[in-house]
């Protein structure tokens, strides 16, 4: 059967999704060419692996060349002080966007991530259209890529579909974590609508599967076809067990971010 | 298996959906306290039984006294003169509230009313932020309470999720009917999410199943978790036989509060 | 010259907004009958006196009847306990619109209040479209009073405007009375306006001068041609003297409402 | 079993819809009168035929005379020079909505078009309440049938509901196609309910099937209670093979409206 | 000092507005050319005529020729049977547009109406973005001209400024006119934005000066400067008199389209 | 007189608005501590002087320590390659909202960007609730210090009032520059607002005078009571000359950012 593309780029393939992905991309592309900082083996058939420093201009044109389109996982994936987000998150999408245009590509998938909009209250039903409330140094470097790439599109007519991609772990265990879970498989059905369908501009969508509670709309983005197949009313019941209401006061349960509230930038001791 | 909680409250149980609740208010909780202003026959295992006038406020205190919890489907749930409505709906909820208040309860549910918003056309798509549009006494006494809850959540911290209950009898026999239905089983289902899912502040849901036709938009409401189970599509079609265009002057059909429009205040005679 | 009218109604004229606006009503009708609870004195030239009780059926009729239209300002208008509050503008308002509805009265305005919004934050811009946020019993009460005049306008065509009124006192000395000042003169073309504009259907408009820094956006009931002459700029800067940020931990300063907010219910000693 | 109406008229019956749906009107009426412009053979049982030439007012009322309700399919139906779609649509219409309230038929479902808004990027969602932009000369005369409808009701009372109507033939092979399908029995749906809701009003809903990936939002039309069974999710996906981004921008994959993009005015030679 | 223009097209130039702008149009261009249906005299100097008949296609292109903007208020300006209307207003503009296409015009400023939202509610704030309801074939030929240039703006890039303009007579002496009123000095300032500002799109513009009770916001079009320097404040007050709440009956008052509702398509006799 | 605060801090003293806005700190506070990453000359009477890279976070506490409150108009403000950008305006403001948290300070006055917003059509009204658009390097790092303030309220309660600030010079000479001018005095009125209002929050307004044809609508920040004195209307009209509709291919006139557009980052060669 043909594949989409020749060749596409997926960045971050050593962390937690880009393992969990790798056998997954080979349906896209002939060609599935893997990087990340670090070195994480050997390929494997149909792979290439292109080991880059994304703070380094030189590293990311070298991992962008030849590439039909981009699945931008790559950075820092956790709440961290500010340095290293910076030089990755920050630094790292300025030179890939700067690769991706003077390369002529076209076509970008990034993992943004719900830390974007990690600081409004639980009871708040969201759409793409809402402003941020990142809730520290990581969701605001996602934030940053978000709005660079609405200005390579807006600008040079380069597309982006960012993933505001939710708790894609394989089992939820909180209540929060059910309310936002991905599933891998939904996750892959929406790699591959972000890459086929025509015509996707500049846009945002929630990575998230068919769950019960869900405080995001993904009415903006429905023209992608995406239709999450997974639900985490299947996992058991999260909000078992007696009900403590004083736990109302708890930061991580009263805004969307949950954990990421209290690992980010602290009170001064 | 642990319940949710030790004790709570549910006020009106002499009522028609006391009496169907009745037997399922137990997964909620080790003892069920219920209340009416009627003498309604002896408590059974795991119940308490209060005879309590919404309008005194020492019954109220009283009545609740040391719950965790309180499922407010107390006072007048139909159209009646305004003393009554007052009574049992104004005064009544200001003295619960007080109540809660003062001792201390954090979570209320409140059997709110469709007639809240009755006087809207049934051309028009509703969602919680809209305006009320009261259809009679009852309907504003219900504005009331819904308004008062806010007030005890905005001032004091004091969480309600007001429901806007459809129309909850067994079988639904007109269009009206047929598209406001709430089953039993959904209604539990929504007294459970309303009580367990942690800090929801105060927040409007509508109460109804997964109709065809539905008026009422839950979108603010989603992060509850609640997912109907049931749908009026599975009754005989409520729209069958001659269709007569005449009666579209039928203010019963033109406005969602149906019946309720000619129950209340009248025009002179 | 001709007047708008052969005679009006004008409720709670020994309040404070009656006694300032008693000499200014004579422009709306020959006659201007006045009412309030509590003896006020005698009649003047072209005045007629009604004492009346709001929470008494047969006075309200009383006092209602044979006038073409009622600017309804009576009733309790400060925080108070519950009681009287439910007995003038609960009872007091029901009575009114029974009188005015069997009447035929065509047209009341009715003094509600910006209490019934007090609960907003002092960051946010209000209209009349947004759900309302009362801060206490009398704020609740100005609600009801929107609601049973919305009622009466969409179930027999009684038309109302209700004017959300702001700081009505000759000289602001705050920041809050500042930003929500209503001098005499505007609230006297308000009155006019909402007299004699034809069909106002049901109307909510903020009683408010044009002040900087208002809340209040009156674009809803743009129509009716209100365009205020003043504005609390020409008083001395409330915003003198050294700022202490520590002040905005304030409750009254952080919400509309201000001081009412510490008037009413209160949390338990 | 009795029938909803004794007699409709469904005009434009030798098109590609009406041959279509030719067989399933009779569960809506005793007799069904079908109409073109030409000649389409002989009456079947239960039907009767006028030939009408939309753009002659004598032939409309002839056509239109002692029937309960109409489904309009009538008038010119592809992109063409503008003076078959003025006679046809735009004159016709006129016609008809002339011949329905001096008969005093009181309900209309008017085949309208997704060219309505077929110059609205792929990546937009719509609902019904978006301004109009349409895509050509057929788009524009839809627009007119939407507004002169509107018209009808508002001043007359006259109940239509315009149908935006999506891909309507047996199988979708492209991307647009498959996101715009309506199946011949959603449609059937989507005219029962249209006929026999009480209280339509005008409205405006978009005939299409559950596909994924829809661009537009029936919320306005919900209560309809069109619940569509088809999805195009059940044909061979159309996004097969090799992706090509350089087909970006070809304008009839850019725009809802597709090929009548280029079917309609051009640019100078 | 030079002009904006070297000539520009003014049609409808023997209509009531054509003849009050007349002396006000010689500072777009060095030459106005001037156009009606009907002989209206000899040309003035600066100025060229062209007797053209909208409905036909090689009289508007002849009447095009060599211009480079088009204020176009031609055809007929009151409801009328719907021939004439078609004929000057649908066909005419389909005219227009086609030979400012061809001909390479870049800009067209569209003499709409109010009369394109004349069913709209006089207690209804418009603006721009919301659907029309017109009040009778004159305004629904104006939606057709909006339409049609949007069409032509999204299409092919022809910019187009769409006048809905009020009450543009010397004097109000209605509620109604008093409230729509446009100056001539005002009109004559819009007209000058509205050629020369850069970058107008397809924008939708109401006609109205600085009046007190404005149903119409201007926001959307607010980018053109334009900034009205009468109000109809100065005029004698129009609601004098005694207020007869009898007359909101009258369907004049209620909608925003004043007299042209009765002089439209009529009920049956 | 007293003045509000003891001592202020001024970023970005040696910068073009710095320089301006000098003389006109000393209404604020006792002492006007100026600070730049250049020598910029010897304190004067009132003031003092500290220099300090903002990319060091030691300077920055040194800079900061001892202050009620901050204008922060320092860090690069203008388009230019990547580095400096992040250096000064990125890790600039992560390092002063650190130290803004642990030094106890609780405002900043922030001099953000109508760059935010640059790639927005010049035919949009925009308000601060409208997702940003950037226009280069510098919009998006402005884009990052409202995102990044933004976190710092939601998160620890510091307050920030972001000034997207205009066309800041003595005199525009371009349609653009009229459109978006903000006159010195203006500003200092907004700083005033922005320092002295009680209980701002996190808010976004607009830094523009009251010109015509105003992109920007202030609505969100009304309650800072900025009520603007100037306007670009008393400068010669901008828009004089023969009008050239080609020109409106030029993407500086098409967007709201003007000449930033071409100063970014650039088309490959």
């Amino acid at each position: 059967m043909t594949k989409p593309f020749k060749r596409i780029l997926f960045t971050g393939a050593a962390g937690n999704l880009g393992r969990r992905l790798r056998d997954h991309l080979h349906q896209f592309a002939d060609i599935v060419r893997l990087s990340d900082a670090v070195d994480f083996g050997p390929a494997r058939e149909g792979e290439e692996i292109v080991i880059a420093d994304l703070a380094k201009r030189e590293d990311v044109f070298k991992m962008c060349e030849g590439v039909d389109a981009i699945l931008h996982f790559g950075g820092v994936s956790t709440e961290q002080p500010f340095e290293p987000i910076m030089n990755a998150n920050i630094l790292g999408t300025v030179n890939l966007y700067e690769a991706v245009h003077k390369l002529g590509i076209k076509r970008v998938v990034f993992a943004s991530s719900n830390h974007t909009i990690g600081m409004y209250p639980t009871t708040t039903q969201l759409d793409a259209s809402m402003p941020v409330r990142a809730d520290g140094y990581y969701g605001l470097s996602k934030v940053w890529g978000e709005a660079l790439s609405r200005f390579y599109w807006d600008r040079f007519g380069i597309e982006t579909v960012c993933l505001r991609i939710g708790y894609c772990f394989p089992e939820p265990t909180t209540h929060r974590q059910a309310n936002t879970w991905l599933s891998l498989d939904d996750l892959v059905q929406l790699l591959h609508r972000s890459l086929v369908v025509p015509c996707v501009g500049h846009t945002i969508a929630f990575g998230v599967s068919d769950n019960p509670g869900l405080w995001w709309d993904n009415r903006q983005a429905r023209f992608l076809g995406y239709a999450p197949k997974d639900s985490s009313a299947r996992f058991p019941e999260p909000l078992q067990g007696p009900v403590d209401y004083a736990s109302n006061e708890d930061i991580t349960l009263k805004h969307q971010g949950g954990q990421f509230l209290i690992n980010g930038p602290k009170y001064p001791d």
